[in-house]
């Protein structure tokens, strides 16, 4: 058992447990927001540690597509109707799309109440749980509705990973390597040498979660540097809503984000062949999939307008440069991104 | 034209002028929350004194009862559609609807953006429009879902309020005689003396605004002191639950409230006969409703619980302890609360 500590500059701190599951105790009311198969896995582990005053279960469909309005709105309903009050605590109990949707409605729950993640993939692990960033998706775009809102705690239970699929589980590896490519060489080289199974995961875990703390430490609201997180998101982010979010897993669509990011970095000289070829190579030895067919590179390029992330007209991109550094540009002309992404499709 | 500060303990600070209006220049999208009424009106003047890359007018229905979800997702797809960015701002244009629901769309849309407060009602100049709150109405009860976000700055004209009508006027008077209960004996003492004309109406706006800046500023997001603003609010808002938010303003029902919080203040021994009569005398000079007929006295006292004030099955009131300072209590029983609601009944 490990305890990370989160201390952001406007004064909120808290801690990142990682290894089993701790002892919870909470004063007042808590509903538990999951989904029917975390909580049939795992529900039993998480209350037999759990001490409250009442628990409530708030059981949610499971799915990216699921993480809107409509289900935002059924949850604060339930709340209400269990007469929560701004004592009560919420706990994030599943993956990313749980803990994202909890946290928003414990954001805006009377005006905002307290929240524990106990996320239960390895994405939400190494990265959504971590930093306080929630929200819904809409018609326009993913995770384009929602607030900062920081955990009181987290509790990362590395046993719940057990009964995660490959996909599901090489979904989070794909976020552990966008930590190491845009943050830190030493770590991607770590990443090369090693394969994530069960023995390595944990150092992996606490690697990703050490390197967030650090960047959400120094720019909680994402003004500056924090955007560098979205390395492979600007893509991503298109390719999920052009699939529906039904085709890939967050973390499978951020694997080829991250390749069409490093073939603009290549272009642009940022990368050389040699660490565009090392980062592709470790994200297919991990079983992501790095190939995807864009049928009109003009819709692809417009739809790249709704992202939070572009302003004023212009599209904000994340590129490594060289691997363990990355820029922030929105100096892309119109151009060089249609010519990157052209040139993506000629690598299939 | 005088200019007043607000510096909070997270770092947060903002202007709030107070006089004509000043000229408002944006580098951004702006849209303005407004609804026909106020835009009829006032608009041109906005306008004139706006300058921005674009400007959208976004008009939602006139009434509380429009403070609601419904009415909150319209307006964030109207952004979208607009391809408002982060780097853009609402202004909201209204009384204290158009800007509760306008600080809470700006709040969530892209995780927060900016938004400036130009309050056309007395009741939005001198309470609502400073200090952060922002939310909507749900069918469980008022401002239930929302949060805290600041506004970069708030423009008070007292011009817009020459086209309120008197029940308007009138509302907006409840809650400076609110702020001065509560607060400042020698404020209250000047209310007895002057009638709020408007030779007298700047000041008295001064007054309140300054009086609420003081206590934001010790304490943003209510976690003690703050609760104080809320004198009368616990009654009022089970009053406007029962009306459907239809038969009073909410200075009407705040009037209403702080009646019914004077008598239970009286029966507990805060404050006496005399400054009961003062207080009951100074709302009714100013043409505000005093009575309420409450039909069972058990629902009523039922309603209290869904206000985000009563926790853990206690129920917070915020009564006057002699005039110009009051105290925050949970430890009222029920046969106390009823007793006093009946006792209430017996003024009619």
């Amino acid at each position: 058992m490990e305890k990370l500590e989160v201390n952001l500059k406007s004064g909120v701190s808290y801690p990142i447990h990682i290894g089993g599951l701790n002892n919870i105790k909470l004063d007042g009311k808590v509903a538990i927001i999951t989904n029917p198969k975390v909580s049939g896995l795992h529900l039993a582990t998480l209350l037999s540690k759990l001490t409250a005053k009442e628990v409530f279960i708030i059981s949610i469909s499971d799915g990216e597509e699921y993480k809107n309005f409509t289900t935002f709105e059924n949850i604060l309903n339930d709340l209400f109707n269990h007469k929560l009050d701004r004592k009560s605590t919420i706990i994030a109990f599943g993956g990313g799309v749980i803990g994202d949707i909890s946290g928003f409605v414990a954001g805006v729950y009377q005006r905002g109440i307290e929240f524990i993640g106990v996320p239960t993939t390895l994405l939400s692990q190494v990265d959504a749980s971590v930093g306080g960033k929630t929200g819904v998706n809409n018609s326009y775009g993913k995770n384009l509705i929602g607030l900062f809102h920081q955990p009181k705690a987290v509790y990362i239970n590395p046993e719940f990973l057990d009964t995660l699929n490959d996909r599901e589980y090489n979904a989070g590896v794909a976020e552990i390597i966008k930590m190491a490519v845009a943050f830190d060489l030493e770590f991607f080289n770590w990443l090369v040498d090693n394969p994530l199974n069960k023995d390595n995961i944990v150092y992996a875990i606490k690697k990703a979660v050490n390197l967030k703390i650090r960047v959400v430490q120094n720019d909680e609201k994402e003004n500056g540097e924090r955007a560098k997180l979205n390395y492979g998101h600007t893509f991503c982010h298109v390719i999920e809503k052009e699939t529906n979010y039904k085709k890939y897993l967050h973390g499978e669509a951020v694997a080829i984000g991250m390749v069409m990011a490093n073939v603009m970095a290549k272009e642009l000289g940022f990368i050389d062949d040699e660490e565009f070829n090392k980062i592709f190579h470790l994200l297919q030895i991990n079983n992501l999939p790095v190939k995807y067919k864009i049928d009109s590179i003009d819709e692809f390029y417009n739809a790249f307008f709704l992202d939070k992330k572009s302003s004023n007209g212009k599209i904000s991109f994340i590129l490594p440069n060289k691997i363990g550094d990355s820029i922030i540009t929105n100096e892309i002309n119109e151009g060089q991104v249609k010519g990157s992404l052209e040139k993506y499709l000629s690598l299939h």
